[in-house]
């Protein structure tokens, strides 16, 4: 008898995370620094929380059903803004909302694999996209990347089987805070062009990009929209994490077929949230330059601020969009480094064995560091108490 | 090569509706009356939307990421309600808030089936079941209704096989608008458990059905969670349709398979929905109760009306909850009907052929009517318009 969907899978790695936490004993004079998930912690500014509540009390659509692939308006603006950034051909009939960007990834799978089929994933991986392809019956195919934590095409094109549907990214990426230099999504797209397959390219921290140019071509490519499967968050950028609103941009074709996982599985995404991220694209965008120059300047902090951690055997791996990723020095597994950070050092961040196959070595040695939520003060306080760590 | 999820089911009926919608010349001189979709049209009471409004200003944790399984007040409320309304023990570990009821369905089948797995699931369908079955590679097996609509314990029975997971009920039903007795749902509960399959009890138009006793006992029997999954939604009793909050109940072994399912495609349900449903639960029953018995008096004035279809052959198979379930008199597929009815009589409703499989002749007779929006003079002319209907 084969395994149902779900117990192919691992449990979610943040609810694990929050059992450590509650079985953990913690000392009232070291207050838990939590950097295990990618979240802010502030609700969004008060002039957007004013308009979410001027739109409850006047926009009955707000309440109501809405499009399944989204608010017209929404659409329309994500096609205007992402022309903007990217350069190229964009329409809005290539732009759907989602319930969040979890769920393009999982219609975007499901528009595109069948039982056995194979999506090649960079390791270390973010780990919902693991659990989406196993629960979808797919394959995963690691995709080991170098000691930059880069993904390499040519290691990619080795992989590619008569299965093989498509290579999944995520630049700024998550765990390793590694931005993809725009050449190599762009040769990404042109192995995946070649060989037929989709490129999903998971942009869902560009927000938080170091860089100001558009950060890849792609969308200057003709016929670009036959391959490319780009997927965007707006939980970062407007703190909007509660309430469940992504977005995929791809072709027509595709999207029809996504309409129909979105429907059967959600409906619609809350009608609310697209009323708020509308009003975020227009109206606070010196708002969202601001927070960038912030998580931007806690990445410097982390970077410059290393040399105890590296004195002591840390090793920093890459620290960019809301991440940092770490080699530990220890002789033991980062899961049980990890578990005895949350009582001894008064740290929750979760380990490399959550973002990797289960036994790889390298899985074992890295840890991942969610800083977004830390000031400078914080990071001087969380870099002090790992190297006070002992192992 | 196998199809990909997607392919392997139909374009949502509800986008295909909204198509030939848009392709009919409407005249101005007959408003269309829309029946197409189970769909409040108005928005919450205005006290909800104050307190919607108050929350988005003042609870930061509305706008943040919650816990996976739902809001622990709204899931505490659910089981303190529930067993208020059903008898039996019912604790809230057993209950789990959902992106609508929609993904409670999803997540329920994700735990419960492999590649190739059954289902059986009366005919006629809702047919998002039937498209998750599809999606999620396993078999929806019909069966086969009388011509009260209810499904037959025996011959559910003769029809599971080693591959059967479940059988899947909707009560009041979806499209058929009956309402199956506590006693049938109590031997589909025996049935289930004598053969270990689960029993997927869909209670979406619960706040709508005719008995003011509880409509079955099921959660007084010993043990009723290692084999019954209840579900339901918000949407409907609330007007939160554009919310998506939905719920199941069933045993924490469930719960816990479920949440990775829930945690990979929506990560948590839209948090200001759930605020709003919770403030719905504790402050609106005197209203519901309002809107019940309205929705009651629709069906009795479908029932009290159709003698002048009656005249012309049209049957009225079934009238409860939101909906009418109707055999036309014409010699064409209803589809064909459907789409003529949109031009000819002014009236959006659904063919039986959307919630029955290909090439059934049951379907091509059937019409469903989602006449909940239509006030008692909306049902006069909807019964006039359809009278006149040549066919």
């Amino acid at each position: 008898m084969a395994l149902p969907r779900t117990a192919t899978t691992f449990a979610p790695p943040v609810m694990e995370a929050r059992r450590w936490l509650a079985e953990a004993r913690l000392s009232d004079d070291m207050p838990l620094i939590n950097v295990s998930q990618a979240a802010p912690v502030d609700p969004p500014p008060l002039a957007m929380r004013q308009e979410i509540a001027r739109i409850a009390l006047e926009e009955p659509q707000a309440h109501l059903y809405g499009p399944v692939l989204g608010l017209t308006d929404l659409r329309d603006e994500v096609a205007a803004q992402w022309l903007t950034a990217y350069g190229g051909t964009i329409s809005s009939g290539q732009v759907a909302i989602t319930s969040g960007c979890n769920e393009a990834f999982c219609a975007v799978i499901a528009s595109l694999l069948a039982e056995g089929d194979e999506v090649l994933i960079p390791v270390p991986w973010y780990f919902n996209h693991k659990m989406a392809l196993d629960m979808t019956g797919a394959r995963a195919v690691p995709l080991a990347t170098g000691c930059d934590l880069l993904p390499d095409v040519e290691r990619a094109a080795a992989l590619i089987t008569d299965r093989t549907r498509a290579i999944a990214l995520v630049s700024p990426n998550n765990p390793a805070g590694v931005e993809y230099p725009p050449a190599l999504i762009g040769a990404f797209f042109d192995l995946c062009q070649a060989r037929g397959i989709a490129l999903i390219l998971d942009e869902t921290y560009r927000d938080f990009h170091s860089s100001d140019a558009a950060p890849h071509d792609l969308f200057t490519r003709a016929g670009w929209d036959e391959t490319l499967i780009h997927l965007y968050s707006f939980s970062k950028a407007y703190r909007l994490t509660g309430h469940r609103v992504g977005a995929m941009i791809a072709g027509p074709v595709r999207l029809a077929e996504a309409e129909k996982y979105l429907d059967t599985v959600t409906i619609c995404p809350a009608q609310i949230g697209q009323f708020a991220a509308l009003w975020g694209m227009r109206n606070l965008s010196h708002w969202l330059a601001g927070e960038r120059a912030e998580i931007l300047d806690r990445g410097r902090a982390i970077r410059e601020g290393f040399d105890p951690l590296a004195e002591r055997g840390w090793r920093l791996r890459g620290a960019g969009a809301y991440f940092a990723y770490l080699d530990h020095p220890f002789d033991a597994r980062s899961d049980v480094i990890a578990r005895r950070l949350v009582s001894e050092a008064g740290v929750l961040m979760l380990p490399g064995t959550m973002f990797t196959p289960e036994g790889d070595p390298e899985g074992q040695r890295q840890m991942r560091v969610a800083f977004a939520n830390l000031d400078a003060a914080g990071i001087t306080t969380l870099i002090e108490r790992l190297a006070g760590f002992g192992g």
